[in-house]
């Protein structure tokens, strides 16, 4: 008989095949696809997703499931049998409590809202979105019926996400959060100046994208196990841990666009790569959580990448490049990538500002699933927490309730990840810096490879074997907690600013 | 009940999406995929093949084809379904026939060949490829017995490429045209010159692709349905008819490789992208053989790319875009792209010496299935044919029997529809010449929508539908002849060489 650990792995090898046969699809539809394609390309993604989503949900992989669950318990000290078992079971109960219907009318639905929120963009017009976003708001409190909760429905929505993560926990780390921050963005919005004009000129777009590649590569990326290629909007995607593909966009007359949209990804891309390579082809060849993934992005980005140390590395290299920077010392370019500014659209803001963004959508979000905010009420109550948290009012719904597709695309629960990911990169920065001897010579020097293999091996190798939680609890001694981002956020800015934020 | 077309297509439509789905990962994996991906990949194309193949020899689609053909015969009006059930009936016989053990022996054999040839060809030395080549032809003889035939093995494998084309009227229709060719190449042989040396200079490779967009757009490539990239070896590959990919090399020393390369490649990609949009995601969307798709490439490539009144058309465009051409009349270009040089290598054969390279390559297939010809004594037997040919002879096998890749991937049958294709492109290009007025001028003007008109009603819509003969028959009032391409030869060349050919 073939051991329960092979059977298994043979069937999650065809799904992983499957899926990451769509993730190309997907890939090549964002960056080289002609457009004439576009209906049959989602045909061909549809029956991929449908095949693999048949073999995750067969008989077949339950009884090999049930067998490899048998085989864990007599053999115990087979770690990655019994992390294969966990993550299997997760899997495979999520994907079986939503009944084939649902899942097809929450795709028919979030496919008609995607439409219609972008006509109501086109248009700043929350009304002609507001009944397709009804129904989707509907089918999430179906959804989290269907896949189960304790104690309120929305953990089972932040679940998907961040897996064992609980409305309750996450109200209490962004309720603290909130009230600190919003007297430290009122105190910086009072000595607002327009030092990051130094950033908005013409760059050439061919020279941004070398450096880029330089850099990333210099950091660590492997480009034998991975590619940049352009697309409308930056993202990551993995076919192996062999091959991540990262995309940048490139905005000829804002440099910070490319320049800390590719080291996000990268860092991002560092995490896929990094993965230990006995998961490739299983479940557990993923991050381990979106927060985690996202902790690894917002690190290289910001950590990283708007330091002191950073831009002492990287000063040389830009004002070779680009003439109009040759005026620049260091510290005027660290000073310009660094400005606070309170504005309208997440994507847009600072790192100091971005987290107030993501709080209140995740109280609308909660607010919607405790029935106590109605979905037409939404563009009011969206205003007025803007008004509250940042001091700005969005003139109409594009560029307030409407800037995100987020919604329209079923992600509840979605977007706490991001704010999660600052917190968690400030935590495990805190404690690389204490355990990397000179660490900030080291980036000053443009030699990365140290905090590369830190998080390798903290973080990376684990893929989904170790949860977000317990990677936390071993690395830095406690669970998720926001003060060393505060920490970060009060030396960096009160330095930045003649302010004193301690 | 679903009517058996229905059930079928639904079939068919998740086939055809494993298939496109598949051929996509190969296309990027020739274009973009970093190299560290290559194993994962491998498993990726594997695992979907595998699953396309099942589903195309399950016992469904045994069942929904036999409604199908049941239907027919009660509907025999129904064009669609009957093409459907034909060419449905031709692909079943054929998956089923061979044996799952047979194909993974097979697949095994090949692919420690196609290593064994690399490296023979490296090391110069045929011996080093001698018993696996061994093992493959015997395989081949086997496939052709479980393939079935009438008269000959050979029957089999050609008819795998060729459908319907017979050993016996390959032989006759080659014996002939190398009693005519031997002499014609000959006569050139004697008056060869340097007149090709115009194009060995540098051109600036960026320039060459955007000559080669500019044209293959005029032309009628549809970029809304397909996209150019650049690949080591040329190829064209669709994954839906609104999505057809060709590629291109430059080489920056010798601009007929892109020019010529683009050409080729922009005919099989109109072929692909102007068969009936019926016919998607069907077994009928795509070339009805090979030899009718290379007499669509040939046709651009060499009746329309290597005319002279072609050369009147780009000629302009050349001299204006490289300075080292501005001194040459369009008279000069014109003989430089037509150079008449008895050569080795099959892939840089000029027209005229071409089809006998693929000659000796059959004579030698079909002496091999008539077991008059031993693997061992191929590279001395391919020596005194080059020799009688072409009056060359390779200096080292790996300027003569070990050249080419196809044997090593057991491609037997498969060459002799390169010369068919050339032969298929003269025929339909002589009649398309007297159907539509003006022709020359047309070209002469840029003008190509009445060619491509021509060959999307009489070649291109019908895909699969219609076999080669059929179209020839119908578009040329007779079957497959050399006359038209003899002839085509003997004018051309007897202008070009100063000689009297006719």
């Amino acid at each position: 008989m073939t051991p329960p650990r092979d059977a298994i792995l043979a069937l999650y090898n065809r799904i992983a095949d499957l899926s990451h046969a769509a993730a190309i699809l997907e890939w090549d539809q964002e960056t080289y696809m002609p457009d004439g394609a576009t209906p049959s390309r989602a045909h061909q993604i549809a029956t991929l997703r449908r095949l693999a989503h048949e073999f995750a949900t067969s008989d077949e992989l339950r009884q090999a499931l049930e067998s490899l669950e048998s085989y864990v318990r007599e053999e115990p000290d087979d770690d990655f049998a019994a992390a294969l078992a966990r993550i299997g079971r997760r899997d495979f109960d999520r994907a079986t409590r939503l009944p084939a219907n649902f899942v097809a009318k929450l795709a028919e639905t979030e496919s008609r809202a995607k439409t219609a929120w972008r006509l109501a963009r086109e248009a700043n017009d929350f009304s002609r979105l507001r009944d397709d976003l009804e129904g989707i708001v509907d089918l999430n409190k179906e959804k989290a019926a269907l896949l189960g909760f304790d104690d309120h429905p929305y953990d089972a929505l932040l679940d998907q996400f961040e897996p064992g993560m609980t409305t309750a926990a996450v109200s209490g780390l962004f309720s603290d959060l909130r009230a600190e921050l919003v007297p430290i963005v009122a105190a910086i919005a009072e000595k607002r100046d327009d030092r990051a004009s130094l950033l908005r000129r013409e760059f050439d777009p061919a020279k941004q994208w070398e450096i880029g590649e330089r850099l990333i590569r210099q950091i660590g990326f492997d480009f034998n196990a991975g590619r940049q290629d352009l697309s409308a909007h930056p993202f990551c995607t993995s076919f192996s841990i062999d091959d991540v593909r990262i995309t940048t966009r490139v905005d000829p007359d804002f440099i910070p666009s490319a320049f800390f949209g590719t080291l996000h990804e990268t860092g991002h891309g560092l995490y896929e790569q990094g993965v230990d390579r006995r998961f490739e082809r299983t479940p557990l060849a993923d991050g381990t959580s979106l927060g985690m993934h996202e902790s690894q992005s917002r690190m290289w980005e910001n950590q990283v990448g708007r330091s002191r140390p950073f831009v002492d590395f990287v000063w040389p290299i830009l004002t070779g490049a680009f003439a109009q920077l040759s005026g620049s010392g260091a510290e005027d370019i660290y000073r310009a990538i660094n400005a606070v500014e309170p504005s309208l659209i997440r994507v847009e803001a600072d790192e100091v500002t971005y987290n107030l963004h993501v709080m209140l959508r995740f109280e609308l979000e909660v607010a919607l699933f405790e029935n106590r905010l109605e979905v037409r009420d939404l563009p009011h109550a969206w205003n007025e927490a803007m008004d509250a948290y940042l001091g700005v009012r969005p003139s109409g719904d594009a560029a307030g309730v409407l800037q995100d597709i987020h919604w329209s695309m079923g992600g509840f629960g979605y977007f706490p990840t991001y704010t999660i990911g600052n917190l968690m990169s400030a935590q495990l920065f805190e404690r690389a810096a204490e355990e990397i001897a000179d660490l900030d010579e080291r980036i000053r020097r443009g030699r990365f490879d140290a905090l590369l293999l830190w998080l390798r091996h903290n973080v990376h190798r684990h893929g989904r074997s170790k949860s977000a939680e317990s990677i936390l609890r071993d690395v830095t001694d406690r669970g998720l907690t926001a003060e060393p981002w505060l920490a970060y956020v009060r030396t960096k800015y009160s330095d930045l600013y003649d302010l004193d934020l301690r």
